[in-house]
């Protein structure tokens, strides 16, 4: 399989029509997780529990029981959450020997009670540590996206994404600590959605940074996105449906998100905000200068490498030769930050997100690129230190400023075909979800 | 006045029936305010804003008005709470200057609300930042409990339990970070009611340790305590009251909190105990080994120290000299701490409780001395640092662990006429308030 499977409400109708089994779906499934095109996707497999899971949901079906959405449909998981007997590797060599999970992590737990057949543990930067998808142990995936060219997929989330892209899940449940749901689903024209963090429960996922981690998912469509966010956050968002996007307030932040934007993405990202202006969406341009603050609160050195540093200084005081040492770059300037310059990040991060809400009164989304930067070769970013630095900053820059807020944020592919993808963030404030997926819907129907 | 005021309400009935007025008792609480035995008692007086609330309740009640429970009686509330447009001090000289409150705290706002005649200020440890209640700028309070010997009222809410001890409060609004409000009702012999954390809000409270701060009070007799609470966490607890201390499942640890305790303690707990006892009380020795760990979780600098670095460092670089060295040894040992090492510090707290919570289901509540020791004479420590230090570790020691553990508790006199206060804690877990209120007025009562 190379290409996305439909959007989950297509082929659940396909299913009860007879087009189709779980089963056989599944099977197809396993067998395009071992092609060539999905190298490097899945750091592992699992056959019979997607098969039982699809096995089952054939039976139910048959016996005209209703089934949850995501009942006996492949879903793949990121290798950063626990199953129960496993050692959670979250991408590296480093915890290869530590004990195995005593359980399933929640979120995947949960996707069990839903019945979804979960295929394979994603590939990811290692310990979810940046947003190129490069991972020296275990291949880099290649994004779907570009046929010649050799890019990334984004990251962290790099498998889960491919994993959408070439057909061989439904959705997948990653993570988002900096944009690393957002990043990897605008970068392989997919939809992400970074959830509020406190709307689903972080037990059992390998930790990156405590005060931002988020778990949540992306598929092909937001209406997939909010039934994988139903699963994991065990209630579904009360969505109240808009009738378009006439009205739709947007503000469009002029400070910070559009700095060293690539002409490819300005283009693309310009078209859609025409088309959804001209659907009568309502679009400000807002100075929004608090965004220019947060490199000043982050000073000291920034909550992940802290709190990275807080989870892996025993580890890499004793596995140091097994990190990818650009991750631990990362980690190493969090070691020495004062824990009074932490406390001081907390209550300027706070401060922050109370001026950042303020300033977003009265407007149903913000919107920019995801990414100011269409996927750069992998090649490119292999050879490089500066390079790979110098692309993470801006890959990781826009969506980390909606981590920073607390917010929840959705990225929708906006580019037109035979373009590589570009993404379009819509974000709000924290708790704002469910009125922001409304917004997410009508700007995908708009853009469609 | 010399003596503390009825329970609340006895005065109430007493107001009713015509013996006193609110009003004639804010002025002879205004009067003893201002009396030599009041000394230190107060950093500041509200006669204006007593009598209005004094005056509003008289007329209330002359209309027949039903009235909340505190309405124009005398509380007290501790210097480091704000009130709109006096700068807040906290038992500093180094915070004058700074800018004022633009609001009430939360706590003194909802007091207000409750009609509650406001009569002052209370003098603390300088930024509540010790157990014993030694001021070197404001001076510190006398001990009410021995009128030979100039002993400490314990800290850090050292005036409000002299206010309350010498009838120029029904209650004192305190707080209590690692025992400010058990130490002080302990050693003066009144009823202390730390709550859970979370139960009340800090808004406009000067920070001590952010992870540990509670806003609560102190008062005569649990009811009253109750009283307050109620008013500062805008909703009482319901409490499900017992017939006596019969099946009352008591566990007495026998690690670490007894410890160095003083015979006169030991002497008024064991009578307290074989008194509970004999009413039915199920009293059951448990080791709670737990206890000793807190020394090594806390070993990379304490919360308390760790978090007011956080607070204090621009302060305490500018303007040094004006604090109290002994609480600026305390600040400084937390200003070299990790980021890193605090993390681990909460990540080894959040277990802990967890081990504590487990070990101690099935009990109604933890019990022990308050303090091992009864009030040494001020001159004492005010001569030797070492003294002091000693000291105040074995004041907090006890009470600290409850605030570890997130829990509640109250402290209750269990000495006999005649001798110097003793406390006897009660404690339970994080939100079990309402449980343990019920047990306080049970033993209260027994005890009696």
């Amino acid at each position: 399989m190379t290409s996305a499977l439909p959007p989950i409400p297509e082929l659940r109708q396909r299913i009860a029509g007879g087009a189709l089994t779980h089963a056989s779906l599944i099977e197809q499934v396993l067998e395009g997780a071992s092609a060539p095109a999905a190298g490097h996707v899945f750091t592992r497999l699992y056959p019979d529990a997607a098969r039982a899971a699809a096995r089952h949901a054939d039976a139910m079906q048959a016996a005209g029981v209703p089934m949850p959405p995501l009942a006996g449909l492949p879903v793949s998981i990121k290798d950063l959450y626990d199953v129960a007997g496993e050692v959670t590797l979250a991408g590296s060599v480093a915890c290869q020997g530590e004990p195995p999970a005593p359980r399933d992590a929640a979120a995947v737990a949960r996707l069990r009670l839903q019945g979804a057949a979960i295929v394979g543990k994603t590939n990811m930067t290692e310990f979810a540590f940046s947003g190129v998808g490069i991972n020296p142990h275990y291949g880099t995936p290649r994004n779907p996206a570009d046929a010649q060219v050799a890019r990334i997929p984004g990251g962290s989330s790099s498998g889960a994404a491919v994993s959408v892209a070439l057909g061989l899940s439904v959705g997948a449940l990653g993570s988002d600590t900096g944009g690393s749901i957002r990043i990897p689903a605008a970068l392989c024209g997919l939809v992400g959605f970074k959830s509020t963090q406190s709307r689903t429960p972080r037990d059992g996922a390998f930790e990156l940074a405590r005060s931002l981690d988020t778990v949540c998912a992306m598929a092909r469509t937001v209406e997939d996105c909010l039934a994988l966010d139903a699963a994991i956050a065990d209630t579904p968002l009360v969505v109240r449906r808009r009738d378009g996007v006439a009205g739709l307030r947007l503000a469009v932040p002029t400070s910070l998100m559009f700095d060293g934007v690539e002409p490819a993405v300005a283009r693309a990202f310009d078209r859609a905000l025409s088309c959804l202006s001209a659907a009568g969406a309502l679009v400000t341009e807002l100075p929004l200068e608090e965004l220019t603050e947060i490199a000043r609160i982050n000073a000291p050195g920034g909550f992940s490498p802290v709190e990275a540093a807080a989870v892996h200084r025993h580890r890499i005081g004793a596995r140091r030769a097994e990190y990818d040492p650009r991750v631990a770059a990362r980690i190493d300037l969090g070691m020495s930050v004062g824990a009074a310059d932490y406390i001081a990040m907390q209550d300027g991060r706070r401060g922050w997100i109370a001026r950042m809400e303020a300033a977003l009164q009265g407007f149903d989304a913000l919107v920019c690129p995801t990414v100011p930067i269409t996927a750069p070769p992998i090649d490119e970013l292999l050879a490089s230190d500066e390079a790979f630095f110098k692309a993470n900053g801006l890959l990781l820059r826009n969506t980390f400023a909606i981590n920073f807020l607390d917010g929840c944020a959705f990225s929708l592919p906006c580019q037109a075909p035979g373009e590589l993808p570009v993404g379009l963030m819509l974000a709000s404030v924290r708790g704002d979800d469910a009125r922001l997926a409304a917004a997410a819907l009508a700007v995908e129907a708009a853009l469609a």
